[in-house]
């Protein structure tokens, strides 16, 4: 079915009638609807799967949340709310956009509060020997966007502040189990099996309601005050990350639900929605567990290295898609070896740092060039190039074996954060920089606030801030 | 004034009409006014500026053709429509359009004899010692896309494809003497000083003409059979810029006109079109003239090569800005310094490689180590790294010479590839991938041939090549 919406004036009669219609029940959509029904507006969820959940709710369950949270004081990593943004600033660039993320440090303590009510719990430990992927049983706070590491622990004070939602893992279904709970609770009615296809418009552009298919029959859905588009990102659709992203091409994996379409983005570039940087993508590389492997250096095709070991690995991951054509191996030496934490061992082990290069196929001298390098400095405590730290800066010493983490071959697991161009309080910008009236939108259904760049739980963390306005936006209530 | 489409019944009457209304009169619009007229529309094109021309006519005057063009026999280059499909498919990835660069491949002899028959004139000479960049006078042929270079040199058999509009320099303005005076030959009327502001919709959706601003007055243009959108991309638009390539914002400079402000696209989009890689640009860096400049080594921030320094300089552009982050550095021996092409001189000037690394600020020991590798390999006739070929593979021997290539110090040209999604006769597709009936649009408005990637010629001649094809969709003949 198309996604030109549909001329109120050709909807005869309403299936179904509610003040507030939200698409999609992952994380922006549980939060949106909420505030819509605690605001006292009539809301409607409409969510194509058969439960709640979304990819939220296969997510490790980071909440990107800081400015001296409780948590952040007990582990003793103090926080501002500037040294949060001057970070953010800096990893979600270039070009970040500064109006979402000053909003979104600003609210942080209060939404640490408004999701604190809705049952989600925080813990203050940093367990530093854990493996840095997947939050273990008892860790409460993680380093998730390079924090502690260069530029970043130049730039601004490091403070963690992946807040890993407590309980059963993964973390992100006990969060969408307490924000459906809690939307629910608060009067929220949700439509299950139902597929947003357009949206409908007044005769003046207003957006008027949703014409959707539920269990495959076509219903007309009103929305007296507002739709908010909370439908998630593009990674499912092919055509459109052919379209938009063509990075990601290379990937064998793909991370997100089969709902993650794009239809709510086209749904409303139909009604004359704009659009921003389609082409951004966060893409996770889980190539540093067990934590000794950061011992390695990462090189890319021609033996060069690219990124230090030791920040974020969905920097890493990004840098490898978007700039190293996903070419990229891990060089790590016996002392350090393990197989990685997806138990998949190294793929070439060799006696001399030639040898591998030669397996591996670099450049004859590349490898062995960049190793002299690194180890000539790495023995004085320096890396001049990355300036990765101790105490993972360490020469490497042969035997050694490499892991091949190329695109086609390893675990990416990319997803997109273009989307929709918002506003902070949801509204959705059209064609002119103008908000088109009754028309919401938050979560990887918009260009969020990671824009460009990436930190583990800034998805979850703007898809319930924004959401949450959004959703008051909606009810015709100022956030 | 918005963009969006003004609805036909709210138009009482139209001050202009005919059967294709051309919006911009460039070398896209140029071609299809003239195929539209040719073909006996009425035809009317509607010119922001005060003259034809568009950025084309400042442009240097190269026209990607080959498959065996009569210029490239005389000049001793065999040339075929599979080797350019293949050289093309491998530089305008990753994912290119398949079917733009067959159609352009199989129609570009033809298109040639077109280009011809309006007037336009090439030669089949090839300088080997002219300075590379722009042509020179008796200049008829260029490799401009670095066919002769690592990988494509080994991908297809190296042919030069930028054929030079001879005459006058610019060759851009001859270009589009010849066919501003083949379109208005052919009838098509121009207005000038017409700037389109929106499209006019009929109920059924189809476009039906336009609403422009006329020496400040609006005015309503009907278009019987279609309108042809061919008004340059978004250069020159900093909103549009940020939000969809972020990677220019550090560019001193930008390569259009001040038409290049993204309405075209916009006005479609108001329609419903889809766009498509909106994030891709060319920018050209021209460090590579004189040739002698080409013997010495580009490197990073880091002191890393990255680029084989013999390939054409818009791919070093390219490279530079989107993944180096516009941080460039030309080392240069004794032996092959000159002021650059452009009258700058060597930035810092040292008597060995470590002082140099110090001046410019790179990471101690980097440079050296870059130099010492290179060297030793260069010694042998090798480029392990990036296959940079002889006569400009030699050592460096100091003392050396750098020029300083960062984006906020150099001439940068960017200029943006993304716009609107169309089919190769010119049809703009919706948000569902089917044709807007009415509107068709060619040029830099469109994603075309370099939907990524580029090479010097291709937007002239996919300009005027897919500009032809818009024109005679949009006047209802098959093409």
């Amino acid at each position: 079915m198309t996604v030109a919406p549909r001329r109120a004036a050709d909807v005869p009669t309403w299936d179904e009638q509610a003040d507030v219609v939200v698409v999609g029940f992952g994380a922006a959509g549980a939060a949106a609807a909420f505030e819509a029904a605690s605001s006292g507006a009539e809301t409607l969820v409409l969510e194509r799967a058969g439960a709640a959940g979304g990819a939220a709710a296969m997510s490790d369950g980071f909440v990107y949340l800081g400015g001296g949270t409780p948590e952040q004081r007990e582990a003793g990593f103090p926080d501002s709310v500037d040294n949060m943004k001057t970070f953010l600033k800096a990893a979600c660039g270039p070009a970040p956009d500064h109006a979402k993320i000053d909003l979104y440090c600003e609210r942080s303590l209060e939404h640490r509060e408004w999701l604190l009510a809705r049952g989600v719990r925080f813990l203050g430990t940093v367990l530093p020997d854990a493996n840095g992927t997947s939050p273990v049983d008892g860790e409460g706070l993680m380093f998730t966007g390079g924090e502690n590491a260069y530029p970043f622990d130049e730039i601004a004070a490091p403070a963690p502040r992946g807040h890993v939602v407590q309980g059963d893992r993964p973390g992100g279904a006990r969060l969408m189990d307490a924000l459906t709970a809690a939307a629910l609770d608060a009067g929220a009615r949700a439509s299950f099996d139902t597929v947003a296809e357009a949206l409908v418009t007044d005769d003046d552009g207003r957006v008027a309601g949703v014409v959707a298919a539920r269990y495959g029959e076509e219903i007309t859905v009103r929305a007296r005050t507002g739709v908010v588009l909370t439908a998630g990102g593009f990674i499912s659709n092919p055509d459109m990350v052919e379209q938009y992203a063509p990075a990601v091409h290379v990937t064998a994996l793909r991370l997100g639900t089969e709902g993650d379409d794009g239809r709510g983005i086209r749904m409303a570039e139909a009604v004359g929605a704009r659009i921003k940087r389609m082409d951004a993508i966060e893409c996770a590389l889980p190539f540093n567990a067990p934590r000794s492997l950061v011992h390695g250096i990462l090189v890319n095709r021609l033996g060069q290295r690219f990124v230090n070991e030791d920040t974020y690995m969905g920097r890493v991951g990004q840098t490898a898609l978007v700039h190293q054509g996903g070419h990229a191996y891990l060089i790590v030496d016996e002392a350090h070896y393990a197989p990685n934490w997806l138990n998949v061992p190294a793929t070439w082990v060799c006696e001399t740092a030639a040898e591998l290069e030669s397996e591996i196929g670099l450049p004859p001298g590349s490898l062995t060039t960049t190793l002299d390098y690194f180890n000539a400095h790495a023995a004085d405590g320096n890396d001049p190039l990355f300036h990765k730290r101790a105490p993972v800066l360490t020469p490497l010493t042969p035997p050694l074996a490499a892991f091949d983490l190329r695109a086609d071959k390893f675990f990416y697991a990319p997803f997109t954060l273009g989307g929709l161009h918002t506003q902070p309080d949801g509204a959705v910008l059209d064609l002119d920089g103008e908000p088109i009236p009754g028309l919401f939108a938050a979560g990887r259904t918009t260009s969020g606030v990671a824009a460009q760049g990436y930190c583990s739980g800034l998805s979850l963390g703007d898809s319930t801030l924004f959401g949450r306005l959004a959703g008051l936006s909606a009810a015709g209530v100022k956030a």
